[in-house]
């Protein structure tokens, strides 16, 4: 707990604690690694790294898209990890992925003042249910990011995982729908690992 | 180095190597302990935290403040870092810092297609001069979350470097200029930690 000091106001305080709470998600693992593949990501790395993707890749989305509300969906889109914790994108059971990421968001967006915490929440269903331009402009930036770091790690985390082209194919289709232009720059990655044997082929 | 399949043109190469060099941040340490304390904070998540400050503290910035390009700023702020790597802020000599980062940059941003390096390096100048409203902002927010973080840890990195009081107050004095309601709360931190043993009073 931040022991804060007579004056501040009962929101501010509000506010702190909930930056204070989130700074948990430093701490929650990825099945991601790193580029030099010396440990995993956390989650609170890679919230940054996709902002920093949706910021250098915007001329990749429509006009349509509102890139700066990209961005904050991009530093939002994981908070409810603090709580549900991170789920593989290929892992076998996803079921209760859902369930507990909505739970999280209760508690997590509740614990700032409420206006705050219904913008916040909104930034992250809108993330979540990528129907919007620009949901889907961040969500594919959420795809591709991995892929990159599997592009430079040797494939690091679909070896370890025994990964099939297909999986990451139909895993992967979404960014399509939030830029033509990554989307062949995934399907390229998609190729080339395929040929070097870092996919298997089906 | 992603390899990159035919079709992705020379622009998007450039942007690519960009994301994947700057990848590295998550390797830069800091002195600041993660809010557990069981290790040192990186580059990347802290600047993730940052850019979730600017967001949630929105409503502490004065009018003319740019919310959505202080977030921008919070993302890039430190980038420079992946070549010159992290100053503590009360490091005894700083004299090198500036000149290192100046060169990081020329080629950091280098890496980029010229407009989009020269927008990011606009968003990083306007963070170190701090004389805009915005980046006042910005840089008040990269002053306080580092308190926040001795705040929850019993002043970890104030006690093991033996940081006094008045240090605290002339370092962060800038708080000041980015937002009244924050250098409140910054105040009141530091009183509270030389209350409490924390900082030596001088």
């Amino acid at each position: 707990m931040v022991t804060l000091a007579g004056g501040v106001d009962e929101r501010l305080a509000r506010q702190i604690g909930f930056l204070v709470e989130i700074d948990k998600l430093k701490n929650v693992e990825r099945m991601s690694v790193i580029s030099d593949a010396s440990r995993r990501e956390n989650t609170a790395e890679h919230s940054w790294h996709l902002a920093m993707c949706a910021l250098v890749l915007a001329d990749r989305a429509g006009p349509e898209v509102d890139i700066g509300r990209a961005i904050l969906m991009c530093l939002v889109h994981d908070i409810v990890e603090v709580d549900a914790g991170d789920t593989y994108i290929y892992a076998p059971d996803r079921s209760h992925k859902a369930d507990a990421e909505a739970a999280a968001a209760d508690r997590l967006f509740g614990l700032l003042p409420d206006e705050l915490g219904a913008e916040l929440r909104s930034l992250w269903e809108e993330y979540e249910s990528h129907e919007t331009p620009t949901g889907a402009f961040a969500y594919s930036i959420d795809r591709l990011q991995p892929m990159l770091l599997n592009a430079v790690t040797g494939g690091r985390t679909w070896t370890e995982n025994g990964i099939r082209q297909s999986q990451v194919r139909e895993k992967n289709q979404p960014i399509e729908a939030g830029s033509s232009d990554l989307w062949m720059l995934a399907s390229g990655i998609i190729d080339t690992a395929v040929d070097e044997g870092v996919l298997a082929p089906d």
